[in-house]
């Protein structure tokens, strides 16, 4: 036990099926028995976590009657109770069952969109059971192979359709969640729409009610696009629309890996544990840290509790590591803000006078360009900070 | 000459960097010399182009009098009338000069912010000199190679405040000219800043004047992120946010190649024309046909007036397949919108009744999951009228 | 019927883990029932397919007993004699079961190296029966996550073991019998040791019987790195190393697509196929053209057909189109070797004359740099070929 | 001045073209002067590196005069002795003039393919003169944009063809001197010839005298394709074929960015110098450490000696790093190696006694199957040694 260990107070949560993955993949089986839900939750707040998300059907199997669902939801909330967690977030499955082989919201079948609908207004129904504040939509089948299917505007059309009703269904039932929207461009379609955090920022600004709708961004989903993570997650809390964040490891341009948090890409991690903690300035993000990954499919539970032990600690060590980097001297002055309390002023709120000053402005462009900005040491010190040296 | 060979009618446009591009690139010198500005309108308009677009610095070099200025400025409008030709597009050049090493609106030095303020400023005047109808916003330099050197909330907010002094300029001189923003995920930074047409329509809808801004797609600039062109298009087009569109194309995962319209990745090339002529449906997009790409290194100048005549036969061979394959009675069946007169209405607009009506829907999603759609037909049909055979 | 369906002479082959794949994915389940081997060998048939492929386990499942696999391989040699069909090629599944989560032949355990290599001697034995003269290794979990696990040249040592193993073996038992190495870069694992068709060309040169060991390039998996599968085909053939090969579609940077053979990427298809055919000059390959690809998961078993169907089609359209290119005249004339009679003989073997005469060369650089390679015309060709206008 | 700062005795190098690169971009102009070689030779030993690396034109103008050139050979070595510094590799120019645009030794004109081997001539006698043990070989422009110019096979026997040629040339002039390719996927040419270190071992393996020429794969090359450069290193470590490497940073899927070591994927670079080292066993790789990168353009000359410190810095740190988890007793207990003294000798040299030994094999699948590998623990202790926590 050190200072890098996790505690309830650092808000982790982990999903159900991320500890209960079995290791199935496209090219092989289960390599670990499936473990009841009471199970992992006993064995998440022995490793430190805090809270426990959940899919309907990871709690409650497609197609059980009411009574097998309120006798699992029961002994869930027993669990729960026991072991000190929390649902802070919850979701709906609408990607497994074949009927959503073509999309759930945005597939062509009439038949279909209705049936995503009811099964949300079911488990949104679960999920406020349960406690979640926040609901997140994956829209991991709303994509297409043959693009021929579909106008790519319906699909937008039809995504805006069901998410601005089931706005208006919680706003009428009076539930205090809101929702997050998770974006990922490809996998298990070739092309997924809306296929950045951008992008579903941007849905956000067109819906009828985009003040109870933010965005739950994923390292992995972001990063499998070669996208800056950290920039993507920075655009969603200027826009005060960071609602949830899914934590994970993934290499650029490849299958979804969903690997331990820090275990790729240590520097953006690194940056994005600095942006979410505010060490540098800045408003800090609040909301739970969540992990959506799983453990190597070489492992037993052993190792998955490693896994998830492993994921905690590295988000810990970076968000020293970060506080130390902005409390060292030399970094402070180095991102230490330029000031020029004349020009200042005309950058900001047009008039005709800022105007005709800018156009007047005599300005030694090749002076300017001169300066050295040390952004190579910046670096360099950003890195040994991380390997622990300064 | 046949009915593929492009007529002014069809609204094509290059860039004077385009066909003037004299083939430098980061690993050898130029291979074919700089031609006046005038002497490639003459010979685009013998091509069968229709506009013209330019960085102030393809017309203006940096640093020119005012008197030189208009001695270009008045010789260059000579020649687009001889020719019949447009210039329906204008932009500013803010990446070349050193100034803008670390960035223009983004940039740390508030001087260099100021000097990229004023710069737009003049070239906006030029832009609507020449008749500009359309004013597009490249930040190429707005990113990083060390992302610690600034929050990215503060870039952000730095690009919305020249977004929306530059907005009110234009009102206050009472330009006929409306802003295009063009996204591009990293090179010649590491990462830049709102990467995808997705973040650029989100920062829109964050910026005091939306309806005067919308969004100048690139084929290889989505296309290096490996995510859908056609899909981001299509968000646009649904927004009523396709300003602009540049035409070129790309490999996924590559340095930005800048390759002539269609050669590579013929089918999006194709879903492409068929989204923006609407010959499938919906609303067509009616803007300039835009290439903003550059003819091979290998080239002299015979291969540059192929390479530019390549560009809009292709455009216009693809329109021709498209609505041959929208035409198709098979196609028209398989692409028919499945219809549930009793669920749609369910759908859309939130009542108590639908949601107790779906709560109550009973519906076998394995026989709904049972049934094929042909999609695997209906790609095939697209491949061979493509390859014009059907 | 035209002139582009499938027969026989074509030698087209499928997998049986090809059509038979019943769409499950790494977020779904099943959505089409799994067809006895002999069902999906008679409908290839009908579709005009060739051969079969398979894996031992594709026929005989994982733990037969001796009398049930017996009974399996008759009925199956039976049908495959019914409908005329061959089986060109097999290999072995050493990926499924949980015991090779951490590879086969390349495994930390010597007992899963053991268990994999008696498993291929046996699954060879089938192969052989079943008539293949080809036998694929493809390592998919031959690789890693966490990289300390294990040095990577003891991977490659051990590899090479297994394979000079069993070429031993099948020298000994003198089968007709070449080996087939095919790579992938990633996927199921993080990173697969050598990942691409060159890193095992490579390998291949340093084994003990270099000469019954080439490649099977799959399309899919030298794209998912972003390289040329044209160039990776060509270095194999040049080598004389095209031993097999595996068709399908795959956009660059994703999770293995296995899609229809021609759906993405046409240029680089018709590339492909004018390499594999010879149209331009060159030997051509001579072995069977293998599908290694399957239907959307949005399909029933008449879509499966269609798929099948259409991988043929598209093939036999391409080759065609390849032929009147390189039939045409203006292509023929640009692609025709440039001659000169002084300077080539200089070029190869080495002489200390040749050197002299080299080193004394006079040549004006600049001049031959001017002159233009017209490869926009060319290619323009090839576009304007592959639509079918020329 | 502490540990980690380099001395001469670390052997790292740098190139001319790194550390004197002016920051010119394909969009933007130089942003730092040009400095003589001697003065930056100097510096570079003030900075405690061993050794500097050329190009001939970067010292030597292209169409320099006999004399100039012997007058600034002299001043160079005159600076070299002055300064202790040392010239371990050469190489030759073949892609910044236009005489190279479509290639130097596959290119098709023989006049362009005289001149390159004319030029490598007299640069490898530029070279010998220096000093220089390696002479590199990057042939960033032999591939193509417009594939159908060019047999890809005849691309590749052309430069096997010049290999060939030159090491006669060499082994006739009885220079110590070995070859060393490298690989690179794209840029500036859409698709590079032998794109990876793997289709360059397998080239080296067809030609006349494969045991002078090895390889020099780069960090950045190799991560531009999504490949585990760690593991090509490794492939050619085993092959003893890894006579030079070239050190930089690199995102995945970008353009050739040539970042600082380290300054990217800290995880990988930790990887590589654990394998160089040979800090977990296995022979080291004892040549020149060559840095082959260059400043951010953000910086003037002090950030170019920041980046080269940096560089050098970042390399010891992960060397100390890599030791120390080499050494804890944890990690070593992870990683030793399995052992089974019945089995291990089946694996290697066949046997028929052997063979049936194997088919005879009883092996519990399912019980080796279950077995926790611990792989996540191992990472996790990477990943904290790397933080310097342990």
């Amino acid at each position: 036990m050190d200072a890098y260990d996790p505690t309830p107070a650092d808000r982790f949560s982990f999903g159900l099926w991320t500890v209960g993955n079995p290791g199935r993949d496209p090219f092989g089986e289960a390599v670990r028995p499936v473990l009841k839900p009471t199970e992992l939750v006993k064995k998440l707040a022995e490793c430190g976590a805090w809270g426990v998300n959940l899919h309907d059907n990871d709690l409650v199997p497609f197609g059980a009657s009411a009574k097998e669902r309120d006798t699992l939801v029961a002994e869930f909330k027993a669990t729960l109770e026991d072991c000190g967690m929390v649902v802070p977030m919850a979701t709906t499955n609408l990607f497994s069952h074949p009927i959503f082989k073509d999309g759930a919201f945005t597939a062509n079948n009439p038949r279909v969109r209705a049936f995503a609908l009811k099964k949300t207004l079911a488990s949104i129904e679960l999920g406020v059971e349960l406690g979640a504040k926040i609901y997140v939509f994956w829209g991991g089948r709303e994509g297409v192979e043959c693009d021929a299917c579909r106008d790519p505007r319906t699909a937008i059309a039809r995504m805006r359709d069901a998410l601005d009703f089931l706005c208006e269904y919680v706003k009428d039932r009076r539930y205090d969640l809101v929702f997050a929207l998770e974006a990922k461009p490809n996998e298990p379609r070739s092309d997924i729409y809306m296929p950045t955090t951008g992008h579903m920022l941007h849905l956000i600004s067109t819906l009828a009610h985009p003040e109870m709708v933010g965005v739950n961004p994923e390292v992995a989903h972001e990063n499998m696009a070669g996208l800056s993570f950290v920039h993507a997650v920075a655009q969603a809390m200027e826009a005060k629309k960071l609602f949830h964040i899914d934590l994970n490891a993934q290499k650029i341009g490849r299958y979804d890996q969903d690997l331990r948090f820090g275990s790729e890409d240590l520097k953006q991690a690194f940056l994005l544990v600095r942006l979410l903690e505010g060490t540098a300035g800045g408003e800090p993000y609040r909301g739970p840290l969540h992990f959506d990954s799983h453990a190597y499919r070489t492992e037993d539970f052993d190792g998955v509790w490693e896994f998830a032990r492993g994921s905690m600690r590295t988000y810990k060590l970076l968000k020293a590591r970060a506080a130390e980097f902005d409390a060292d001297p030399e970094v402070r002055q180095l991102v230490a803000e330029k000031r020029d309390p004349k020009l200042e002023p005309l950058l900001r709120g047009f008039s005709r006078d800022k105007a005709k000053q800018l156009a007047a402005l005599e300005l030694d462009a090749s002076a300017v360009a001169r300066e050295g900005l040390r952004y190579e040491r910046l670096d360099q010190l950003l890195t040994e900070h991380l390997l622990g040296v300064r």
